[in-house]
């Protein structure tokens, strides 16, 4: 049993952070009800669109950003985890706004790849136009040695984009054919594993087949940070 | 979109209020992120354990559940879902010390049940022994002619609370069989359909094949509800 309130940032899309909320349960050791994380979720999904804003064809995201993080802090959370990678966009942003620490899913990703033993080399990473076009990964993941490869234009416009939008209109089981298909194409070039480097691209992926390759999930990536955070 | 903010005073257990907000999501018609429901849960896992405090063994959980529900006050909300069937023998208790509207989780069974066409007579109902004891649906479902079979003492022992137990910690496919056998039995005795009258048993109940047999699903119903409410 634990004190500390876990802040969760979300509704970037509701799906996801729900999904979160899931996977911190069932990867927390627990025998009963008391034994899990105190958590407090901020489900926000009015917050302006992060992959518009970033390409400059949005609204700015951060005032609702911030508005999520006081309400966390008010309800007296200890850190915040952000269960939508493009939101990261504007981590300095945030962190320079809060006391609280602000766990960062590039680094849980980081992690998950050294749990899971992907050795330096090339990787995949998958993600909307917004967090690939600010390298949030590419640069995040380079000192560590991992390469990024990345769908294409083409890849990106047919397949991931197109997968990203149906999750976040409940239409989940259609958008594991075409995300498969593009982690295919980056382990075909070369990658030996892949990032699912937004939080709906793994709810796409699990409705269907298990990938023959290994992939990090940052939904579950980030989960196990906030374990780690709560556990102290 | 909406600018109603949901409440959800979750953690009882916080299985069952994730998989709330992941229902919550699914069942909203939406195509982008903006369309769904603002929602905030306040996930406390720390609440005293309801059922022990009914029988007489356990902390009274009242002082906690209004924490939770100041919380939600203070966070802007406007209307509270309790996707925990036990918490609602302290319904009185809360509805007098909020202003806020605070759904019931019977009333949106009851409605899931005319919602599939549930004919007055003979129903089955399960939940924990603090639920049964208390008569919450017995007493509830009586004036629209539903009549409520539940399981006997030694069914409780020996299936339903076992499984309810297994799902709170996170041994959710264990769960299946002793509820569908539970369940099964209450229909051999003539229920014509089966409230899964405690939140944590649709989620073993998922764990396997589907119940020949009408279910209302209380995470699921109380979803519903919400889902009203927000939509005005």
């Amino acid at each position: 049993m634990t004190d500390r309130i876990l802040g969760v940032l979300g509704g970037m899309g509701p799906l996801a952070s729900a999904q979160f909320m899931v996977r911190l349960t069932l990867l927390t050791p627990a025998d009963r009800d008391q034994d899990h994380i105190p958590a407090f979720l901020w489900s926000d999904p009015r917050v302006p669109d992060r992959t518009a804003a970033r390409l400059g064809t949005g609204e700015d995201p951060l005032p609702a950003l911030l508005r999520g993080i006081r309400g966390l802090e008010a309800a007296g959370c200890g850190a915040v985890a952000i269960p939508c990678n493009t939101a990261h966009g504007w981590y300095e942003g945030m962190r320079a706004a809060t006391r609280l620490p602000i766990l960062h899913i590039v680094e849980a990703a980081a992690e998950d790849l050294r749990r899971q033993g992907v050795p330096p080399g090339p990787i995949g990473v998958m993600g909307t136009a917004a967090t690939l076009a600010m390298g949030l990964y590419q640069q995040g993941l380079a000192g560590a040695g991992w390469d990024c490869l990345v769908p294409d234009a083409a890849e990106m416009a047919s397949l991931v984009s197109p997968a990203i939008a149906l999750v976040k209109a409940n239409r989940v089981p259609e958008a594991y054919a075409p995300l498969a298909e593009a982690a295919g194409r980056l382990v075909a070039r070369g990658a030996r594993a892949v990032v699912l480097g937004c939080t709906e691209i793994p709810l796409g992926i699990a409705a269907g087949p298990a990938l023959p390759f290994p992939v990090v999930d940052t939904i579950d990536a980030l989960a196990r940070a906030a374990i780690g955070w709560a556990r102290g």
